[in-house]
């Protein structure tokens, strides 16, 4: 089974993910800065759903590089990271509209947990179906980035009992790890 | 006529139908757990309509598979599954707002229903143009997986009249019939 | 320049708004199929503009197989066209939920005018680009299914003063005369 | 790291964009001419932002012409400017339901010029990667387009303190500018 379609598939679902979450900001009804406030909660939380969606799809990007064919197993793994994903919006919205109160947190921290594991999964199936002398076993390595990022949702959940924000620090700080794409790919395929 | 566009077509809109649909899932006003309570029944029906998207999509990407060539015929009989399809959202959120109350099961179940003889035509459409040697005629073989579904939909409708939880358990029961990618077409094309 | 982009960017968008579409019929509150009574007229025009946007996918999915090269006029007559039919999920709303009644009829009608009349300023800049012994000049010929359906648009109008639903006949007319992909291009390219 | 996905990724995204901001324009109640009068400011509002996004999606479209291929700085530059326009939907529709008054027309002018800066970023993200010797070192020149551009709109943004309209007239002024789409780019790769 080649990889084209799955790639096409998981590329328009990033971008409709990302553009859709635009839509949950609704324009206020004021004419002044004022009438702004009441969104800026939910467009902070616009700007950290972006960023690991955008995220995502630069590793789905650079995972999928070193991919030469998938199967079955890999096509549910990445049906299973993309529903965690599309509750994003939601929870996005929802985290905003309420100031990053604790529930919402908590529930966006579990939600990125999902994704997060779901994500090893996928690279886990794609590394049982090529195998350990692979480009794409060498490249992935330890995973330990992977690895780290579960930990720290975890700790972030646990965290947020003390204050949310701290959770949401500590979201952002998974993001800055993944902000450069993947590099071990990268120097393999090379 | 080559059959990349309607592939790419076709991906674009199984990508957007399934992000759609959360959209349907409105952030609620409280902060606490309990504020999630009547989203719980939408969400479950969106995760019931998401793994039907995602079934249809993937064996759509394997039918396609095993296809050299379309025509006109093919491109009608995909535009009206994807007619059927695109219901989904629409049902799938009164079901849900609706906690699963009968009237909403059985038009999704419905809706299923001709969705998956849409799907039956399609493979008719594509099997009248391919010839009864082809690949895709050996991979197919006797579409059993694709009779016992429309039975256990129309099943499923007259049982609801019992509970309409019953029609919703077949649904699932369905959906964990196809939830395995055809085979036949893999093992076809090797 | 070469004409893939153009035909990625047409398809997602294609793609879209027919989905679009589907989020302008909200989710009833009532459980019984009376609670439906006031979305029929909606999806009556649901359905009538999904048919429109499949036909133009269809037609424009032909009109481009002939095609081998584009330039800047054919870019922009494309995104011309695409602006006309993006107004077709507010537009069928709008004459939805209205029950049909004239304004709203003669304006989806002006719009449909407006798309047809772009889609042949679309034909005349490729042909334009190609020449008149071109494969597309020679499967294009006179064109007289576009402007047949130019008339027919511009009767409905002038019959929509008589009674609005002979309009809305006309537009089902002219769909069903597209309804059979452009079939001296396949014939042109054999 | 080659460029398809990319491509593929941005073209979903502005497919999207522009499709999704018809959603902002509500049906209205009326059945009457007078119903769309406010509809009206929105309409405006849409068909400027349409432009832009289709001038964006075209100068995108002739930018990676002349690309071979792209790196992380790219990836992420893209990303970026992906993120400013993804914010227009939300912009146009205040700018429009507010009949461009004072500051929702600034913050439009704000997303413009950021959209523009970040555009600017990516050429040179992409320049010093080519080199100064590439096709697209020569095809870009000293973009004196983008640096009148971003002049324009800090204009814009004064004058609006005179009143709002000169800026929206500077907006579609600048618009204009661009609707010939780069021919800098064809020509050098010529």
């Amino acid at each position: 089974m080649d990889k084209n379609r799955v790639e096409a598939f998981s590329d328009g679902f990033f971008a409709i993910i990302i553009t859709v979450m635009v839509l949950e900001m609704k324009a206020p009804h004021g004419t002044d800065l004022r009438a702004l406030f009441p969104v800026f909660p939910v467009f902070l939380s616009y700007i950290l759903s972006f960023m690991y969606i955008a995220i995502y799809w630069n590793n789905h990007h650079h995972l999928f590089k070193a991919v030469s064919h998938i199967n079955g197993a890999v096509l549910w793994a990445n049906s299973i990271l993309l529903f965690w994903l599309s509750l994003i919006p939601f929870l996005s919205a929802w985290m905003g509209e309420n100031h990053f109160s604790q529930v919402p947190v908590v529930l966006y921290g579990i939600d990125l947990l999902f994704a997060a594991v779901s994500y090893s999964f996928l690279v886990k199936a794609l590394l049982a179906f090529h195998g350990k002398n692979s480009i794409l076993a060498k490249a992935i390595g330890s995973d330990s980035k992977g690895n780290i990022s579960i930990v720290l949702y975890i700790l972030a959940l646990f965290l947020s009992f003390v204050h949310p924000l701290i959770a949401c620090l500590l979201y952002v700080g998974v993001g800055f790890l993944w902000l450069v794409p993947d590099q071990r790919i990268e120097k393999a395929i090379k």
